[in-house]
């Protein structure tokens, strides 16, 4: 029996974002926390962007996890950057992988975004208890 | 011996830039379009842009494309989307993942750049000769 | 029987865009256009979008589409900007609304984006045949 | 006699942002915390932005204050944002007109911005008391 | 007898913006091209953006213009900024100060903003017959 | 014997975001800050932005420091904003110069950013106890 568009795109935020640390939201508190003025936010970010969007086939998780942070790095909006950073460190993307995709924007962003965007990858790499120690033999 | 920046920039941009098709601009010809008013534009788009950020480890050549692609979608900056949807053909990402990279982030930057940048792969594609029949399947 | 997210969708579609003239495009025409690189891109549009923003209560068709343009000018997104500016005309918007919606953004997103909208208007206005004689009298 | 640029400007600034409650700012207390730096911005606000832009024929104030609103949601600009939604409540508009004019903007800003909107709009209904019972029933 | 408002921006237009080609347009002739549709832009740009901004004491016309042409860049309006280019020339700024400004950019903006507002430069610079020779000395 | 990139940069850093003041940053704590996550940041930072860009000739130090606030100022990122206002301080650009390149982007940008970067200032200006009286005087 084929899983609903609901049901798609809650397994696909379980998947992405559920962490041991009570204190990271997911994307299930942003819907429950806007329930009260726009209650059909649930249904455009569980079943639009996760059970439509995250569904496609063709890219790993891996891929559209990077391709979001680009993007999030670009238009500036930290809120959304933090929780898919976390989203990075949840579904395996290495610390290199996640710095390195941030890095890789100084030529078409400029610095300012890149910089704004290690000072919350700082954050929260701290708080999820990420090793950095190879990470200083990143440059050669 | 170590190779210079330039060097590692040249050797980069010939690799993921240059194609049979010699209507197809590089990075190289850009460069060269601006050496009369900008001359040291050559040495912060080879050195720079390709020497020190395209050689950083960390990022496969297919993860750096498709972070750049992502980035200048949201960016919406046309003539630079459409060298770097080159590049992702050049390199050897899949019609799949190019047009994935630039759906898949609809729930970021809306459906205005998305469909924008849509319309640049079409004409690549296009250009480029790249089969897209299987592409047809790719909704589930 | 409640009407399906597709055909909600295609019902305002086609309330809101379709004219007289064959040469002003739709969404459906930007859905077909896609269909061999996104054909999902049909389901985001018309069920998303439309079935699902669009036929949200709460706000006018004149109200949508004034909101959707003045998001359009911030955006700078053009193609986009022309598509709704007929809209506007299709659904009954007053040239005097259309205009002043793009002219009341100059203290929000200042003089450059606003002239470039207006010139998309003018463009419209002239294939749309629009009566603009009384918005000379405009300003008092 | 005809009114004054500045006073024209006055009057719309004490009609759409003067409440009893003191801590929320109007457009007179932005001019006046710049007045030292930059005295001519009191001309700018008032003369320009409302005196000229507000008083213009054509738009009502809830459609002005709606566009006002759609524009500072793409912008990102949180702390006009805030102002403005305090506008929308004191001209009258409903608390689904407000929270409708922004997630209305999804397919066009994408899901960040209205996000950080939407985050924007609790804290003022909450400091303003709005009644948002009803908006519990707004999908259907 | 102090000059009124538009009186003050029309001779700030006629001093940055007049040129002996015809070919090459001034802001009197973008207010021309929206008198049907807007009539009081007239005003806006006229009175507000030249008669009130650009009549500031504090910045010189170069620096002016330097910042103009910053912004511009930045924002990614072309036709404004070409437009601007053109009054760098028209008031005395060096083609070295023009592409010094945007190229100092790019840290800021990143390159593709940059580049495309040098390939502005250069349309311009040859339409205006700006000899740019010792330009390629520029880089040490 | 010719200085290297790294001592270029370094010199210029020294020059213009060293203060007395120990409280406030220079591009050196940025570097140091991202040490362990992006080691080779200090290289593109050090080296390219001002090793190679701001060692550019044609443009003054007050000229490069004015273009940088008016990019800055639009792409609306603010603790580096914050920065350059401090760089335009040491360098000695006056108040009058400062809050005139800001104030001089209203018709570019809006009055959003204008005012959030004015805001900065204020404060940039009360932490290095800038004197302010004669802006006073700045409208005529």
């Amino acid at each position: 029996m084929e899983k609903t568009r609901y049901q798609k795109g809650v397994d696909i935020i379980n998947e992405i974002t559920v962490t041991d640390n009570k204190e990271i939201g997911t994307h299930m508190d942003i819907v429950a926390a806007f329930k009260d003025i726009a209650p059909d936010l649930e249904s455009f970010i569980v079943e639009f962007a996760f059970g439509d969007i995250y569904s496609r086939e063709g890219l790993t998780k891996h891929q559209q996890t990077m391709a979001t942070i680009a993007s999030l790095v670009t238009l500036g909006t930290e809120p959304q950057l933090e929780l898919h950073i976390n989203v990075g460190i949840t579904i395996g993307l290495t610390p290199k992988e996640i710095v390195g995709t941030i890095v890789h924007l100084i030529p078409y962003t400029g610095f300012p975004k890149v910089l704004n965007a290690l000072k919350i990858v700082k954050r929260v790499f701290a708080q999820r208890n990420v090793k950095i120690d190879d990470l200083a033999m990143q440059s050669n």
